[in-house]
């Protein structure tokens, strides 16, 4: 066996077996193949795909090329979620306490912002105090005590996806579907949890622009999830404009809360209880809508707020500014948007909005980027609401006046009025294997 | 402009401007370009293919990215020759003579065997005392005094091909039309010729399997050397069975040396008066068939052959062994192999003779391998010759038992005999900007 005959293999559109992939997996860590073969591979997949078959192989040697978490230690139903990331996507700090208040374990390794989308663990250290990078001896505990715990994924993690995706970011190959989904999967099959949702995400502002790739990519990583005995089921849903009405770490961390109160935003509420409501359904607790009612129940009774205060306290985080959010941190500077003509909004893009989020500094703009907790957006108008000129559409909080100032010229660019109302949208396009959902 | 977009607009099937090229081109041989980056683009051009305004736009980038030679000092008509690699292919000895016996020049830079197929060079080093490391001004003596001059291309000529193909050979990119025409084209470019006339070799024992991929690959070197305005033509000739009978250094010299005296075999003596009745006619010495009568005076009258003695006295050969090949020293050990049915030969595949040479230390089976001149084989039949069992087919020549066991043993699969004779095949399938040409 060699690389040669390998990379001809599938320049040809051939099947490789999973000896040759562990050939290459396991060699590529190890330093043995070079990254310029691999790099020729890559591509060869991006042009001539991957089957089911190979994606699952490719997927199951990944996780084993790194530390295998042990949760065995935890009671109960351990269930992991997972998005392909968004803007605004704040769902996890809703979903994970209804998970957690309703009985069943969260446990959950998340990562930082990429590009235009934010990450978990950066809202999460906008929390003062707040540790991510736990042992797992701690995880564990927090996770029996609470019933959650979210902390950073290790870069020993399914080691070989860490080395494959550096090199996919600089080949151009990073948008393979098979590839994405081997990514994804190796990560959650060696976190210790028993099952996945996934929350595909759709539109202008994710990584999947179409529907049709989005559903691929969630039919793709179910069935390497069924082929591996890992419980997965995925949700497909919209980010063609940003998911609730903040953009921005604390800002976002203060909406979650507004939710898991009983308020915030109606976009954000449905998603997060459609989501709880699958990660439910995979713990075995009933029926889509059985699970969907226990989530809203867990709201109204504010055990899933409670919650979130315990597993920030257990991981030194200051439950002040979740009991006031009014805590946080606040940028020195703002200024606020407002419509120069009436109308309708006929389209508020999340890439865009995202984008200026990142020049605000609430994200990265190279890997060394340092960013500002308390920078971002925070949307007055949605899409589809009707606009009067001189109306406030969003306001904008950075540390500097040169941030705000490029942060709203990039706006300029995020939205769009025009004269009569657009189609709605829906929130909720499809699932996979998650029974008895519906479209929102 | 970055690698990464470039890679992307590769791979999505875009055509990439002169400046994109030059910035991977120039980048690579800078060292400022990574290989993996390279190799992934390389991938992308494999599988989605260039135009023939990139490739040619490839080729004058690499062509300016080493050593340009200059031989303007050498007046009258300078005709290079290119042969896209073949068993048994030894008409350079044949036609480079003519060319200059016709009063026209043959400045050649030539290469060493690769893989299967014999190298120009190999075969000049089985002279002795033959120099193929002439300085460029040694070279426009020999050309200027002697009509012809046969040296080593340097690994300053068209650096970046040489980077590229070692790339290229160790990522599975190499059978890829515009990535060969544009590696051999940028050599040509810069050897200092005034025109070249290509053999595009087309069957089991050439790069080309198949006559349509060699026309492709034909027309495309024609069209970059149209573009490039550097005359150029190409015939298609076939490479299912090894031109002549010898196959292996100075067994190819001494058959080369035989049709130059008149005699030799009629696959030989077709093909290399076709070839250089092509680069008589680039050389604008007439038309097609003017120039095929010119080429065969040129045997007839001894000029040929003159121009060769001269040429090998100049470069410090010993030309004993040309005024009587017996002189060549002979390999140690010989084995004749026998017909075991009668019949006709239905079958010689030439790439399964070139690798019986090379196990017989005709060849390298690895980089470092030390070739052995006197090494190889003498074909008694050929394609379509009425057998009868016990009839000699071939005799192995080579150093050691082993070696003689080794090749025998991989001979048998390189004929069969069938009991009805065989369609004839053609020698010379085609031409693409060679007026006048005819089926051979």
């Amino acid at each position: 066996m060699n690389m040669y005959d390998i990379i001809t293999k599938k320049k040809h559109g051939g099947e490789l077996a999973a000896d040759e992939l562990s050939y290459i997996i396991d060699g590529y860590v190890a330093g043995e193949v070079p990254d310029y073969q691999v790099a020729a591979l890559l591509m060869a997949i991006c042009l001539r795909g991957m089957t089911i078959a190979e994606t699952t192989a490719l997927t199951k040697i990944m996780a084993a090329s790194g530390d295998h978490v042990d949760l065995s230690a935890i009671a109960g139903h351990k269930i992991d979620k997972h998005s392909t990331g968004g803007v605004g996507d704040k769902t996890t700090f809703i979903v994970s306490p209804i998970v957690a208040a309703c009985g069943c374990k969260a446990p959950k390794m998340s990562g930082r912002g990429l590009g235009h989308t934010g990450g978990t663990i950066d809202k999460l250290e906008s929390i003062p105090g707040f540790r991510t990078n736990l042992s797992q001896d701690e995880f564990i505990t927090v996770v029996k005590e609470c019933g959650l715990s979210l902390i950073a994924q290790t870069g020993t993690l399914a080691r070989a996806d860490k080395l494959l995706y550096a090199l996919r970011d600089v080949t151009a190959t990073v948008d393979s579907i098979p590839l994405i989904a081997s990514s994804i999967m190796s990560k959650k099959l060696a976190s210790g949890a028993d099952a996945v949702l996934l929350d595909v995400k759709v539109g202008r502002g994710a990584f999947m622009k179409t529907l049709e790739e989005a559903r691929e990519l969630a039919e793709t990583m179910v069935a390497i999830g069924k082929t591996a005995n890992f419980p997965t089921a995925a949700l497909l849903t919209n980010m063609d404009a940003p998911l609730g009405n903040a953009v921005g770490n604390s800002l976002e961390v203060a909406e979650a809360v507004s939710v898991l109160r009983g308020a915030g935003p109606d976009d954000l509420r449905t998603v997060s209880l459609a989501l709880a409501a699958g990660m439910l359904q995979l713990a075995g607790q009933g029926a889509f809508e059985e699970c969907h009612a226990r989530a809203e129940n867990a709201i109204r009774s504010g055990a899933a707020f409670e919650a979130l205060l315990r597993m920030t306290a257990a991981q030194g985080g200051d439950t002040a500014v979740l009991h006031d959010t009014a805590n946080f941190p606040q940028a020195r500077m703002q200024r606020t948007i407002t419509a120069d003509a009436d109308g309708y909004l006929t389209r508020l893009d999340a890439e865009a909005v995202g984008r200026t989020a990142v020049l605000l500094g609430a994200g990265r703009m190279t890997k060394d980027s340092t960013i500002n907790h308390a920078a971002g957006i925070i949307l007055h108008k949605k899409y589809r609401d009707a606009i009067t000129a001189g109306a406030p559409l969003a306001t904008l909080y950075a540390e500097s006046e040169e941030q705000i100032a490029a942060g709203a010229e990039r706006f300029r660019a995020a939205f769009e009025i025009g004269a009569a109302a657009p189609a709605p949208m829906k929130l909720i396009y499809g699932a996979v294997d998650a029974e008895g959902w519906h479209e929102r």
